[in-house]
C-alpha cells in the first residue's frame, strides 16, 4: 500500500493507494471520532462493493443510502435524500460519511458533510479512476445547478481517502478513459516528464496493467496534494487543475450532464485549450500534436458535439466559475508542464479555435440563413 | 456611530451601530471586492428598507431578491431562489450577497454566499433587534430541514455587520420581546452586570428608547464578539449561547416553525433550563425568580405550547446537533451570568420540568387514559 499525504496542518490527511483495500479492517477506524457511519453509494457501485464496505465496520452503527447513477442527478434534490436519512437515524455531530463510488458521489456526499449540522466527517473510497486521481483529493464538493456545473458547494476536506485499485477492473472502456483525461491534465500543467511517461505506457494504462495504473494514480495524486497543500481554496496556482474545465463544463451543460462523461469533456476541453494556446503562439505545434495524439490514443473525443454551435459554447463558457468581471479566464498552455491562467488572449482565436472543434464544419458567414 | 470587531485574524470584521445608518454612503464600499451585489430581503422587509439599501450603492451592478416572508420558508428551496439570480445574472466570485432583514434572511442569505460557487462574500445589514444582537453576528448560516431546525448549514462568517437602530421603530412588539430573549441570554450565561442593568433598564427598552437600545445592542455584540473569537466553530465555550436553545428548537418544531417567534421559543427555553437548574440545586431559587420576572417583563411566554406533550417535547430534543452518541446535553446555569454545559443531569428532573411548563396541568398518572 503506498500513502500519499495531503499537507494542511490540522487538517492533513492520507490517501492510501494499492489493490486489496477495500474490505481491509483497520483502515476507516483511525479516522472515526463517533460511533455513527452513513456510507453513500450509487446504483451501480452498490450491488459491487456495498457489502464490502459495511464488513470494514463491524463494530459501528452503520446506515447506508444508494443514490441514482449519473451526474444529471448531482443536485440539491439528491443531496436531500442523504440529509434526510441522516436526520431519520438521528445521526450526530461525530458521525462520518463514506462515500464510496466515483466523482458524483464523492462530490455529494462531500457537500452532504459539509453542511451537515454545520460540518461534519467523511471519509472518499474512491471507485473509479477519474475519482482516485482528482475529485477525491482536495475537498471541492458540490452540485450542479440547471444553468451551471458545480455552481452550488463548499471546500470541506475528507479525512482519508483510500483508493483501491482493484475496483478499477469493474470499471467499463469509456470510464477509463474519462480518468486518463485528468492523469494527462497533470503532465500537462506542471509535470512534463510524467507526460512523457503516460506517452510510453499508454498501452498499458489502457490494459489495466496493475503496476502502470498505480503509478499514474500515485503520481497524480502526488501533483494534486502539492497543488493543493500550496493553495487550498483556489486563490492561485490551484486555479490551473481547471485546464479544459471552462470548455469541458460548457458541453456537460449543454448535454445535459447525461450524454458527454465528465473525463471525456475535460480531455476535449484541454485539447480545445492547447490548439489556442498554439493559435496564440504560445505552445509549438508538435507540442499540440503530440498532446492530441495521446487524448486519440486514450480513447478520448476531440471535438464538441455536433449541436453545441460556437455561439451557445461561448455563452456557457461566460457562466464559469472562473469569470470575473465578465471576462472569461483560461487556463492555457505556455509548453506541456507548463500551465497559465489568462485573460489576455484574442476573442477572435478563441472563436476560431471554438469552431475548428466544433464536430460539424461550421457553415461560412454571411450567407444569410 | 459605535464599532465592536470580532477579531478572527484575517477574517476579521466590523459591527457597526447607531442610528441612521440604512442609506449612508462609504459604509458598505470597503468591504466590496467586485462590482456585483445581491441585495436578499423579504416580503417584509423590501417595502420599508429596500430602496434606501439600493441607495446605498449608485455605482455597483445591484441586483435583488425578495423572499417569502417567516421562518417556515427557511428551507433550501428558498436559497435556491437566491442561486437563481445568481446564476441568471452572471454573478462571479467576486460578488458580494447583502442580507436586508431579520434572522432567517440573515440565516439563508449567508448560507447561499457560503455555498454559491463554494464560498462568495456577504454583508449583514439586520433589521431586527434579535438579528442585531445575535444572529447577524458569527458566520452561523443555514437552513431549516423538515426533521430539524438549522440542521443544515455552515460557518461562514460576513465581511461587515450594520446595525441601525432606527430600523426597531418599524418592529412589532412581538418581535422586540423576542429580540430581548437573546440580550436576556448574555446576561445569564456571562454577564451578571448586563443582567442586573436589564432589570433596571426593562421598561426603557419595551418603549424603545434609542440609548437604552444602544447600550443593550453593544453590550450583546460585545458578549457575542468575544465568545466567537474565542471558539468560532462551536467545539467549546461557543455552545453556551445555546442556552434556552435546545428546548426552544423543540417548540419551534412542534409548531411548525410558524406560530412562534425564534426569540420567544428562546425565552421558554431558557426559564426551563433556569428551571431545571434550580431543580438540580445548581441555581438558587431566588435566581430563577429573578430570572422568571425578568422574562415575563420582557413579553416574552413561560410555557411551552398546550398541544406539545412532554413525551413529544422529549423526543424533538433528542434530534438536537448538541445530541452526541444519544445524550442530551443541555445549557444549564449554575448562577445568573454563570452557565455550564453538562449531560450530567437527572432525566427524571428534566421531565418533571417539561411537565412543569406544560401550558395545561399534566393529567395524573395512573389513571389508565
Amino acid at each position: 500500500m503506498d500513502t500519499v499525504t495531503v499537507e494542511l496542518g490540522q487538517r492533513s490527511y492520507p490517501i492510501h493507494i494499492g489493490p486489496g483495500l477495500l474490505g481491509r479492517r483497520g483502515l476507516l477506524e483511525p479516522h472515526l471520532r463517533g460511533r455513527q457511519v452513513l456510507i453513500v453509494t450509487d446504483t451501480n457501485v452498490a450491488p459491487l462493493y456495498l457489502d464490502v464496505a459495511r464488513a470494514m465496520l463491524p463494530d459501528f452503527e452503520v446506515a447506508e443510502v444508494v443514490l441514482p447513477e449519473g451526474e444529471r442527478h448531482k443536485t440539491l434534490e439528491t443531496v436531500n435524500r442523504i440529509y434526510d436519512v441522516l436526520l431519520q437515524r438521528r445521526f450526530d455531530r461525530r458521525c462520518t460519511l463514506v462515500a464510496l463510488g466515483g466523482g458524483v458521489v464523492g462530490d455529494m456526499t462531500g457537500f452532504a458533510a459539509a453542511t451537515y449540522q454545520r460540518g461534519v466527517d467523511f471519509i472518499q473510497i474512491p471507485t473509479t479512476l477519474l475519482a482516485q486521481v482528482d475529485s477525491s483529493v482536495g475537498g471541492k464538493t458540490g452540485v450542479n445547478h440547471p444553468l451551471g456545473k458545480n455552481m452550488i458547494g463548499a471546500f470541506h476536506q475528507p479525512r482519508a481517502v483510500i483508493a483501491d485499485t482493484d475496483t478499477l477492473n469493474t470499471l467499463d472502456d469509456r470510464q477509463l478513459s474519462a480518468g486518463l483525461a485528468e492523469v494527462i491534465k497533470y503532465g500537462l500543467i506542471r509535470d512534463p516528464d510524467f507526460f512523457a511517461w503516460q506517452e510510453e505506457h499508454i498501452q498499458a494504462l489502457l490494459n489495466r496493467d496493475p503496476e502502470a495504473l498505480t503509478h499514474a494514480i500515485r503520481r497524480s495524486c502526488e501533483d494534486k496534494a502539492e497543488i493543493v497543500a500550496e493553495d487550498e481554496r483556489e486563490t492561485g496556482v490551484r486555479a490551473l487543475l481547471n485546464l479544459g474545465h471552462t470548455f469541458g463544463h460548457a458541453i456537460e451543460t449543454a448535454t445535459g450532464y447525461s450524454q458527454w462523461l465528465h473525463g471525456e469533456a475535460v480531455g476535449t476541453g484541454m485539447l480545445i485549450a492547447a490548439d489556442l494556446s498554439t493559435r496564440l503562439g504560445w505552445l509549438a505545434r508538435e507540442d499540440y500534436h503530440r498532446i492530441e495524439t495521446l487524448i486519440i490514443e486514450a480513447g478520448l473525443p476531440t471535438r464538441a458535439p455536433a449541436d453545441l454551435d460556437p455561439d451557445t459554447f461561448f455563452t456557457l463558457m461566460a457562466r464559469d466559475k472562473k469569470v470575473q468581471d465578465g471576462v472569461i479566464r483560461l487556463i492555457l498552455l505556455k509548453a506541456i508542464g507548463q500551465a497559465v491562467i489568462s485573460d489576455d488572449y484574442d476573442p477572435a482565436l478563441l472563436r476560431e479555435t471554438l469552431e475548428a472543434h466544433h464536430a460539424l464544419p461550421a457553415p461560412p458567414t454571411g450567407l444569410g440563413l
